[in-house]
């Protein structure tokens, strides 16, 4: 903020606190109004002994054609205001779903054993709108605003008495229901010390949650975790926890590798750690809506997003047929899912490139005549189609070059056992779902190379020479 | 049933209750599965003697294509299910959105007057799916069955301890927030007297929550209601009113004839009646979207349908552009607002004579290829929508005779006072909502009829010699 505010007022910032400089391997990035959580990429810049990075915008961006671009976009964002989605997200944030998602199983509860978590209402994004909204905060140029600015007064959280940030989905997921605990408050309290210290809500949440399940199971105690007396349900036990992660103080040290590194520590069967390649999987759960077992296990970014592959969304309506992304109900285990989850894959791999939230979801033809009006370049929609395969095999081809095998794609077993509240015994079936995608995108399914032909096509010869 | 059980399991049912019988204004039909709840049909039917219709169906329907057609309808009804609204009516029910409802202001409160109902995550579809659920209740062949059995057990209500049918939105939000009654148990048990002695829950409702506000403006006491100590919250006492009404016993001789009665009898101004037509209106206040209006003022069941015109559900996203259902923000008070929701209530026109129900909306060409192949006749949109236009002409031809005038679509004063709470003190200005509609359909605005070069397109002169 001192930086930013030497800077004037065109500055934005990206920077890492504690959990970054000690080097905690899910310490996250802050920026201005949201976080670059996932993958540790806050550990990079703290390796690196990089506090943050100042952009001062001093130029303007030339565009093709500025006027009808200008008029294209407002356009564009009132198409985006009239799907019924982004209504319910501005009202009611990404945790507008927590009654259905507790219906159909897709809220994970217990550590990923649970059935049962009745007090979902207490954690939703209608209760947090309800009791403690103040306004929406917008990512820049965002019509919707999904964000939720929120405050609680007084408090004897220790929390600020003014404006704090309302937790997202995943967070409240990862600190309520994984942990069976019902009270909003103090999932915001653990969400504000994680953004404060630096480090990411769900790896913070999973590791924690995991060691929760532990103790459940009579495996460790809290002498086993520095005194501390962890249980489902005790947050003063987490908050003293994700303190001692972003310091690495005692049990921390260990913590802050997250739960493979602690799962060793403790002699824990690897199958019973809900990570996939090292990372906490995100709160959607697989055995509710099947794509998602190719988000977290074949997507870029391993185990860890659901943005970049939203199956979820998808197998409940979010469907976009333009670019194949083909409406599978949330239960099957079939080529089609696969194909649509390929497809989603790549046209998120798009969506990133051309900087789009994928809460915001206008007609792909709209997008490519944005593109169109703004560089002066054609574009349409198998262009976007053709791009998003581009940058979903070159990120396989970066991947493949760091050392990425096969095998980082396993889905340990708790994440596959049946359950039977909402998913009611259903569990995707990655011997279908896997070699179909592979299949369908030409991938070599013994590498996991994408073929000479696909390469070719793609035009990334100079990129496969490995 | 009895009746049923005698004529073997093809036989459909359609009867009266003791409303009907005692010709209540606002009595209903009762269907096996369904209510025929508005307007007074069963009134109707009373007035005839006509206690029940038993049809028993022994001859098949000919298809033009029968293989194709089934073909063709598995696929549509897989495409149905792939809509995001077709699974959120199939977990949670049509009272789904309680919270975004209670948010946006749409959910009206203390007979349309209050602000504030922070107990509605207790009213809502989500908690009645969780609380007491026991299967869904499928319509004829629906893939959806937005209806839910529910089950109380042993309960001090005085209900049945086996299934009993659960309320949909119209009269949670009836016995619910209009009567600022946080209890569904006690909302269940309202609902299953009004089943049970064939009256409409939402004009019973209505005229009771209509006495509640006079009550608490001191305007009437116990004393004029037979000593029933009516108040907001009070259950009992409407549970005792809604007898009294079915049986036209003492005040609820008055109270059978519905709101305005009521308000003459206890000398109130007719505009701080919520009635249109003299129906009392449905419970999606129009202050929050202004879409509402036209579909209580304008359509062909004047004040009373929600579903004849369901702009609620197109200005949040339900828009089908291929038929003119556009896209209009909640709060606009626009000429294409007034289009949308002339397209709209011509688009459900023909919904009604195709027998879909407004919840279930696979692509209108879909419907159209139905058509074809059912019935060997040519047909696509624009076809669907020329006979949306036709059915609803038509309907407004059979109005007029029947003495339509254009005062009756007055909106009284109570529903358009802005309001502090969630619609933000935003109202619908008739001023030009009506006017643009219909010019829009060119109908005339002195007398309401349909203009010659209207009636001669549409083919309807058969029907105009007035």
């Amino acid at each position: 903020e001192i930086l930013g505010e030497s800077l004037g007022k065109r500055t934005k910032i990206m920077c890492i606190g504690p959990g970054g400089e000690n080097l905690v391997k899910f310490a996250m990035i802050g920026g201005d109004t949201r976080a670059f959580g996932r993958t540790g990429m806050g550990a990079v810049m703290g390796s690196k002994k990089l506090k943050a990075i100042v952009a001062v915008g001093t130029k303007k961006v030339e565009l093709a054609k500025p006027e009808e671009f200008k008029e294209y976009v407002k356009e564009v964002n009132e198409t985006l205001m009239g799907i019924y989605t982004s209504q319910v997200f501005q009202e009611l944030g990404t945790a507008s779903n927590m009654n259905l998602y507790s219906i159909t199983g897709e809220l994970p509860i217990k550590y990923w054993r649970g059935t049962d978590f009745p007090e979902e209402d207490n954690i939703s994004g209608a209760t947090m709108r309800e009791k403690y909204f103040k306004r929406r905060r917008h990512c820049y140029s965002c019509p919707i605003g999904c964000g939720k600015v929120i405050t609680f007064g007084e408090n004897e959280l220790g929390l600020p008495k003014g404006d704090i940030s309302g937790p997202e989905y995943e967070t409240i997921a990862s600190f309520g229901s994984l942990m069976d605990n019902p009270d909003l408050q103090k999932i915001t309290k653990a969400n504000y010390m994680c953004n404060d210290l630096g480090i990411d809500t769900v790896s913070t949440g999973g590791t924690i949650a995991f060691l929760m399940d532990l103790v459940n199971q009579g495996k460790i105690t809290a002498s086993d975790l520095d005194g501390v007396d962890l249980k489902f349900r005790n947050m003063e036990a987490v908050f003293q926890l994700i303190d001692k992660i972003a310091k690495k103080e005692g049990i921390g040290e260990i913590l802050s590798k997250g739960s493979n590194a602690v799962g060793e520590h403790f002699g824990v069967d690897k199958e019973q750690i809900a990570t996939i390649n090292n990372s906490e999987v995100i709160l959607h759960d697989m055995r509710a809506t099947h794509g998602m077992a190719i988000a977290y296990g074949l997507s870029p970014h391993y185990g860890g997003s659901h943005n970049s592959c939203d199956m979820y969304m998808v197998s409940l309506g979010g469907s976009n047929e333009a670019v194949g992304m083909d409406m599978v109900l949330p239960h099957e285990n079939s080529p089609e899912m696969a194909i649509s989850a390929a497809n989603t894959m790549a046209y998120r791999a798009f969506y990133s490139a051309y900087g789009m939230c994928v809460f915001a979801n206008p007609p792909s033809e709209t997008i490519a005549r944005t593109i169109e009006l703004g560089t002066g370049l054609h574009f349409d929609i198998e262009r976007i189609k053709s791009t998003g395969k581009r940058v979903l095999a070159l990120k396989r081809l970066f991947n493949l070059k760091m050392g990425f095998t096969r095998d980082m794609e396993h889905i340990p077993k708790i994440l596959l056992t049946p359950l039977e509240g909402g998913s009611e015994g259903n569990v995707p079936d990655v011997n279908v779902l896997y070699p179909e995608f592979y299949k369908y995108l030409d991938w070599n399914p013994e590498t996991g190379k994408p073929s000479k032909e696909v390469i070719k096509e793609l035009e990334l010869e100079d990129y496969s020479n490995f």
